[in-house]
């Protein structure tokens, strides 16, 4: 500690949102509560903020009294505020002092940083800087999230079991719209993951033990496919359903490239820049012509992260992530919590931790042995992904809307 | 009575999904079944079914036994199929003769037919076909439903309030989204309606007693706008604001249609097809490319209709128009049960009956002068909507998943 004996925990956001940063959030807080911290500060909007000096302190005593822990618990997104900024690599850079100096002024003894892979980086970055310049006063720990599941050294990633419990669920009830209606349809549904097919692939829990299924197909960027390979798949399961549901990841493309280039024909019209439609309207676009079948497309934006249901299981493991983070944080530096699971017939996990540097950058696939066929994916993530859904947190209603709290209902600006 | 003293029900559901019909068709199940009725049957896929003479039956017994009640209240979407089929004006058509053979091979006493505007004109032609054959065995009644709150007749429609309240939350949550990040930035939410505005407008029962609003601007149909007065109106908001959320209802269009060019525009290319990319898209690559700031768009999408969220008060109302629906078929025909609102301080209804006539190819529109204002329309919405999205039907959970029966859960085929 410099110049006394506090101890000081400053907690950071970043990245994009899930529906159990807060639950992190949560747990660090009532860790510090518990382990007697004697200020609790927040970073707004990430490092970003941190540079620029926007602190705000959580009032403890408002946080216990008005049960702040269950309302974050509840609560979508980063209440801290987020940022996507990358620490320059070199460390003798005028941002890293501006930093610390901050880190000084408010006798910061542990910081937290709760993010993704990029986040990571930070928490690498910062430990690089503490061990060169041996500042012995601050234990830099980080905190995993991301919907995507794409993160390394983990069994999964805390907000995956919420993205895909909404996923999942929200491909039930896409499936009691499209039966409806007597007439041969294809919907798709496009569904988030840029790089990695965890959350589309989470699509086939909800064709769990189902006569019938809810899924009729699946489109990841892992499996190759043309768009001749799409027309036979769908030919083919017309032949037992007259609705099919596809789920598609936002990041699934055709082997020709034959959808890229319908971007680029795109770029010169409209307002001069490229119109970026979803795969899933292309793809679309092109059954309904080539099948002269009814399709459509169901984009799951954002609500697949800020989401209507928030998986039980999840939050409790970001919680004690978030707990366990801190606890961490008194005694050591550069290390993060991870949920490992035990190999046993029912779900059981443990928290184990590990080196940021495995984490940071670096992205983590579907195994390719699940890929071999579409009967072993689904049968692979049912065991995998089922026991990460179970259970609802509940959502805090207000005249009849889920509503949610904000930073300066426990706060106070501290710079 | 036909042939002996049976009194048998056949229901029917038509039109577009929405989160209560299923508590309609329920409402007229135990009407009937309380009431009597010796046998219940459903057209599958509406009058289009009822045609090809697909009819399944009810079990009452299993109705009852394993409580399908409840479980088609928390069930979106419509259980016995719907179509979008209009009866010919021609009452000698053959059409017409298929149907009633029917109707009498079944000793149907009552048709009850649940759906829209559309759904109401069917309604009408059975019952002119009624007047005109001197028919005294057969009562046909129509019970009202849609999302969009056009029916005439009516305080508002059953649907409406389910899918209000899934907007209003929907725009909450939006909005933990939204304000992560501490740059300008602007999210349209594009919402359901082509042609009426309600529940668009919807969207600002989520600014309720907020000291920050959660939607900042609201686009209509029925409210004329250039592209410069959106640009104008989103620069004015900014003073005030960074991160904007914008509601906007599918129907709109701007005054010169410099929007609906774009559509003509990408007509020629792509799949030789019109890409008819939404006006929230639009709207947003515009203010993106004129603002220089970040914009993107999120459409609400068929989950509008098929809702995690169920209004209590809505399936509440949904069953007992059903209900009384069924009731009332047993002495008169040519009805149609509909919500009326006691001019109270607070919300009280009653069921009235009218004419289907007067509902039937018409629609509902805003009052113009609600359209005043915006802080007009958001005081008037909030007073009349707010009643309508009160209490949460609980959902049934199925391993983690939201989860539905499906219709051979309760009835067999009758064909």
């Amino acid at each position: 500690m410099i110049g006394g004996s506090a101890i000081n925990v400053l907690i950071g956001q970043s990245g994009g949102p899930t529906s159990v940063i807060n639950s992190s959030l949560a747990g660090v807080i009532s860790s510090a509560i518990e382990h007697g911290f004697d200020h609790i500060y927040g970073m707004e909007n990430g490092i970003a903020g941190l540079i620029e000096g926007r602190i705000c302190q959580i009032d403890k005593k408002i946080y216990t009294e008005k049960n702040i822990e269950d309302k974050l618990k509840s609560e979508p997104a980063a209440i801290l505020g987020s940022c996507r900024y990358k620490l320059p690599e070199d460390l003798s850079d005028f941002v890293y002092e501006k930093i610390f100096q901050t880190l000084e002024k408010f006798q910061i003894s542990s910081l937290i940083y709760i993010g993704g892979n990029d986040s990571m980086d930070t928490v690498v970055k910062l430990n690089k800087y503490i061990e060169k310049n041996r500042i012995a006063w601050l234990h830099v720990i980080g905190i995993p999230k991301t919907i995507d599941n794409d993160l390394r050294e983990m069994d999964h990633s805390p907000g995956f079991g919420s993205a895909a419990k909404y996923v999942a669920t929200a491909l039930n009830l896409v499936r009691t719209d499209v039966n409806i209606y007597n007439v041969k349809s294809v919907t798709f549904v496009e569904i988030m993951g840029r790089n990695a097919g965890w959350l589309a692939a989470s699509a086939l829990l909800s064709n769990y033990k189902k006569k019938r299924k809810t899924v009729n197909l699946l489109y990841l960027k892992e499996v190759e496919k043309t768009k001749e390979d799409i027309l036979s798949d769908i030919k083919e399961a017309f032949k037992y359903e007259n609705n099919l549901v596809i789920a598609l990841s936002e990041g699934f493309m055709d082997k020709d490239g034959f959808f890229a280039k319908e971007d680029k024909k795109s770029y010169d019209q409209a307002f001069g820049h490229p119109v970026i439609s979803g795969i899933g309207e292309k793809l679309s676009n092109f059954v309904a012509k080539e099948l002269g079948v009814k399709s459509r497309s169901v984009e799951l934006n954002i609500l697949q992260r800020t989401s209507f249901l928030i998986s039980k299981q999840d939050s409790k493991e970001a919680f004690e992530l978030g707990y366990k983070g801190l606890e961490k944080s008194i005694s050591q530096t550069n290390l993060v919590p991870v949920i490992k699971r035990k190999e046993k017939e029912t779900y059981e996990y443990y928290i184990d931790f590990v080196d940021p540097l495995l984490i940071a950058n670096k992205e983590k696939y579907i195994p390719k042995a699940w890929l071999e066929s579409y009967r072993v994916l689904e049968d692979k993530i049912i065991a995998y992904g089922l026991p990460l859904i179970q259970g609802q947190v509940e959502e805090k209603f207000d005249k009849g809307m889920i509503s949610f709290i904000g930073l300066d209902d426990f706060t106070k600006k501290a710079y």
